[in-house]
């Protein structure tokens, strides 16, 4: 049986520019999904945020918030400014993008061992809401697939 | 029942870069999808034209632009312009990407307010292809995930 | 009938900068999963790599790291190489992401002519593990959609 599962995740950020980690968040709208094979997306509403993903290290953190402030630099003649102060926060989102997503198998999301998750607050603080969806086949139904990729390493194997 | 749509939306650019606004085009093919919970993609079939999602805000599209034509220079002794004049287009579309998604929840798009989705031409005017796909369950099997959705809220509960 | 589909594809890299073109690999997954209309998702694991789809030019290529490497400079006082010396890899898997994906139509993933798919390598040379998902509609239920399909064309036309 297919499945549709939906989790909001409400961040409330305290500077203007921060990275949130929101991977156990993430990780816990997997579990409670229950959906064995699919996929999960990690959606943020606003159009000032972005979603990372990458390893959690202090110094690391510090140094993708450096670099987003050079790349998309507050204050450098945006016309939007005249409108919002913000252009910088509007242009870091819109390049690097407010959504990421992950294969999810056999119950857990394929995340490599530093793949951690980030919301990216460019025009904080405020309250924010990511949506998680979780998309895919219960258990049950997955011997059939299991069954289908067996088939298929063995295709490969033969060729390769 | 789970359900696959497709609709092709094309694009005639007018200049060499631009954003066209395709905003109202996805959701009218969200909307005649009939998917009620499940995913939407934006894809753009190019690779010298991006999807970006951000306000549609005069200054601020002028402000996208001017950031595009800064970090993705024009004529800068790029190799690939010795094939086609174009290495700078080719660029932007590698770093921004060609697709961005989001989740359908109870039959709309889960777009911010300020989430419009654009074509990012870099190398018009052409006539472009954007393909948008919708992927989900139609009205009569969300009965079941809601069900599974209202447990996993009163857990979300209990535990924090 | 819904199906997923999985495929891992192993690249030893042999550089520390490196783009290795991996489409016959996603296409063979895509191929092999017997999925008809769908989606594909390309996903690598790792924190110092990134998916990225453009041509398949040798020029381009050399200008893809170059300017990768003028980015996401290394060296710059990045604080994460006190840590491990890679900050710069961390930082350009952190921008251009670790994922892309294309829609499946008609057993084919819908990528345009010069649409290539490579694993962006920024901190070789390593075995790099990629996740090729492929997630969709098995042949015969294809039927409805297509109809579905026919029949919201024909609306369109009425009121376009």
């Amino acid at each position: 049986m297919v499945k549709v599962f939906f989790q909001d995740i409400g961040v409330p950020t305290k500077n203007r520019a921060e990275l949130v980690d929101i991977t156990q968040d993430v990780e816990g709208t997997v579990r409670g999904s229950e959906i064995r094979n699919g996929l999960c997306i990690i959606h943020s509403v606003h159009s000032t945020t972005a979603i990372i993903v990458n390893e959690n290290e202090a110094g690391l953190a510090k140094d993708i918030l450096k670099k987003v402030q050079q790349e998309y630099e507050k204050g450098a003649d945006w016309l939007h400014d005249k409108v919002d102060d913000n252009a910088d926060a509007h242009l870091a989102s819109s390049f690097i993008g407010s959504t990421r997503m992950f294969p999810v198998r056999e119950g857990r999301s394929e995340r490599g061992t530093w793949q951690n998750i980030f919301l990216l607050e460019s025009d904080g603080p405020r309250p924010r809401r990511i949506v998680v969806e979780v998309l895919g086949m219960r258990s049950h139904e997955h011997r059939a697939s299991e069954q289908a990729r067996a088939n298929f390493s063995r295709i490969l194997t033969l060729h390769s």
